[in-house]
């Protein structure tokens, strides 16, 4: 387990002063840090098509990027490149653990863990995000820079398919080692280049933008087939001019709209849906043959531990104490009697499950099944 | 051209007191009709495969409905069948000026003309729209029932593709006759049974659902490339159950949603685009090779009159008087400049431009190149 060490802040202090502010240097977050994978680790994941990964390497002035699956890293010399792979926490349990220990935001935020081995020199150039990061500094040191948001900063096309930024003044200028942790806000320009052989890893948050945002109502419309009310004129004139659209007309579709996305039935169900979906495919092992749900009850009553698939998406909603528990896992809404609280949360707040708290699952034969299910489909495995 | 008669009725009197609210019998509303096309043109028009037709036929008890293309009629027999065919204005330019007399009511508002032939008995069986409509009597008679909205009529489904409703109280119960005119509002249960061989004319309506207005944003903002904000908590406070989705989020989610569709600057813009975009197919016919702007100046001098292609939707928006127009033509927005209303108009407001209207285009270039553009993709053509 990693534990967080924000020396003399508190996490209310980081909340209040930096989160989504000002970039930060956490000096030794994690303290005698162990890296969960080694670079031939990283390697052998970037081998895998299912697996998202891109090497960015700059010989010269000249920027290249090209993307996985690569089989062969022995063209690329010992210099000025690095290999950053996806949404490494859906693969490697250990690597997985690295997003725990900043679990005071809430799940639904978190996005994913991105690891990066770069060779001497190595880095991806300056450059801005639209989401915050937080990025420990794994075996090796890297030279990192962060600067505050700027408007004047211009954007660099150095290659097709790399986005940079403008030289940068930097608020931040450290020589990062091992434990080191930075926090990036969004907008921040940062740059990165490695002294040495150095592992980094990225803890990326989501932010869904408006677009996203009305794509996922517009999908949950579609799935649970919500024609929703249709423009109606009752009090309609005769037309002056039948080719104009008028502005009262315009106000009807306004408000039609307005009480479509004010609808607080619909809002946190389309919501958990979307922000719980996968953007990276997930290694799910669903078991063959199925599970019966006297054999999960069984291996919980004998003490086994309970581990969510790496990436796995869980958030649940209750408006109040009164009223059912919207669950949310992978973008299927499950939905639960109002007092089955512990359950969403032993589901949601949880990545691993100690044996005292499976018992709650053979409590009812409600829970058992749910919980069967969720094993059958390979969301959940006995890890011990 | 068709005069509609409304005899002591104005329009103004028949929208306060009919439109959308109750249905009404305008007996005789078109004085001596005379049909726009006959039987044996609208079985030709279901022979083509871009167009949208169906039979309906109930023998004994058996409803059945087949679509089409329809290349063969012989075995349907002489009585309790039905052809209706869809869009029939956008194939059939005489047909086409049925919509005409009813554009009191604004181009964005009209769908379609529908026609269908009815042999003795045939009718589709007594049912219910959820948009209004003008039901025209062509040759022949039929038996016509409306009633009003009730919520105690069962849906019955007598077809797997036939939606109908329960026997329903008519409060028009009438034999039509050529020229008669049914105006049915949405909701309202209706039945049409032919006495003989007969023709009837739907002039459609619609009206969007929220769920296409949605939808038509969204098409907008990813046409457009509109990210729009992002969900940002700079005032976030550590979670006490990271799987929770808080209330506090949700309100920044809806806050997100709201501003987007309150948007006045995309509203028009996305609204007209949706809404002008054809539902069927149009018989767009490209010139080639494509006119130059002095080839349509000549015509135009020379006193040609120009057609608009049946069912081409065009609308246009002005925001005030200083601002630009955006016209709108098949789904694709144009935009004229704030002095240019008069071109808008022509365009949207009158589906044949006489010769004494159109040397408004040759008054400047941009309007000559603009009209070119127009007929070169054949949204307009030289009828004579
Ligand atoms: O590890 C790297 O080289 C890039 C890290 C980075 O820029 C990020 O996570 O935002
Ligand atoms: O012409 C017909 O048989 C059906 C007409 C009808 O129901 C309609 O246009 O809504
Ligand atoms: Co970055
Ligand atoms: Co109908």
């Amino acid at each position: 387990m990693y534990q967080l060490n924000l020396a003399e802040l508190s996490v209310s202090d980081f909340l209040n002063n930096y989160w989504q502010k000002v970039p930060l240097l956490i000096k030794n977050g994690f303290k005698n840090f162990a890296d969960p994978l080694s670079a031939d680790e990283l390697a052998g994941l970037a081998q895998d098509e299912e697996i998202e990964s891109r090497i960015v390497s700059c010989e010269g002035q000249q920027w290249d990027m090209q993307t996985g699956p690569f089989d062969d890293f022995s063209q690329l010399g010992e210099k000025n490149w690095t290999l950053l792979v996806q949404a490494v926490d859906h693969w490697h349990p250990m690597a997985a653990r690295l997003i725990d220990p900043f679990r005071f935001i809430p799940n639904w935020r978190i996005d994913d863990l991105m690891v990066s081995f770069s060779t001497p020199g190595g880095g991806v150039g300056p450059h801005l995000d639209q989401y915050d990061v937080f990025i420990i500094q794994g075996e090796g040191r890297r030279h990192w820079r962060v600067g505050m948001p700027d408007p004047s900063l211009q954007q660099l096309c150095p290659h097709p398919r790399l986005l940079q930024v403008s030289p940068f003044n930097a608020c931040i200028d450290v020589i990062t080692e091992p434990g080191d942790i930075l926090y990036i806000p969004p907008g921040c320009p940062h740059d990165g280049i490695s002294l040495e052989n150095s592992l980094n890893y990225s803890v990326g948050f989501r932010a869904p933008a408006q677009k996203d945002l009305l794509t996922g109502l517009a999908d949950y419309l579609i799935d649970h087939d919500v024609t929703g009310k249709r423009f109606t004129d009752p009090a309609r004139q005769a037309s002056v001019s039948v080719g104009a659209i008028e502005k009262t007309d315009l106000q009807k579709v306004r408000q039609l709209m307005q009480e479509l996305v004010e609808d607080d039935s619909m809002l946190p169900n389309w919501f958990g849906s979307l922000i719980t979906r996968a953007k990276h495919e997930l290694d799910l092992n669903e078991p063959d043959p199925h599970y019966s749900a006297e054999e999960i009850a069984e291996y919980i009553e004998e003490g086994s531990v309970l581990s969510r698939t790496g990436g796995l998406r869980c958030c649940y909603f209750q408006d109040n104490a009164a009223a059912n528990i919207a669950l949310f896992i992978n973008g299927d809404q499950i939905t639960l009697p109002p007092d089955e609280l512990a359950t969403a949360k032993l589901l949601c707040d949880y990545t691993e499950l100690a044996s005292e708290h499976n018992l709650h699952f053979c409590q009812s034969v409600e829970r058992t099944m749910l919980l069967t299910n969720l094993i059958n489909q390979g969301y959940w495995y006995f890890s011990e």
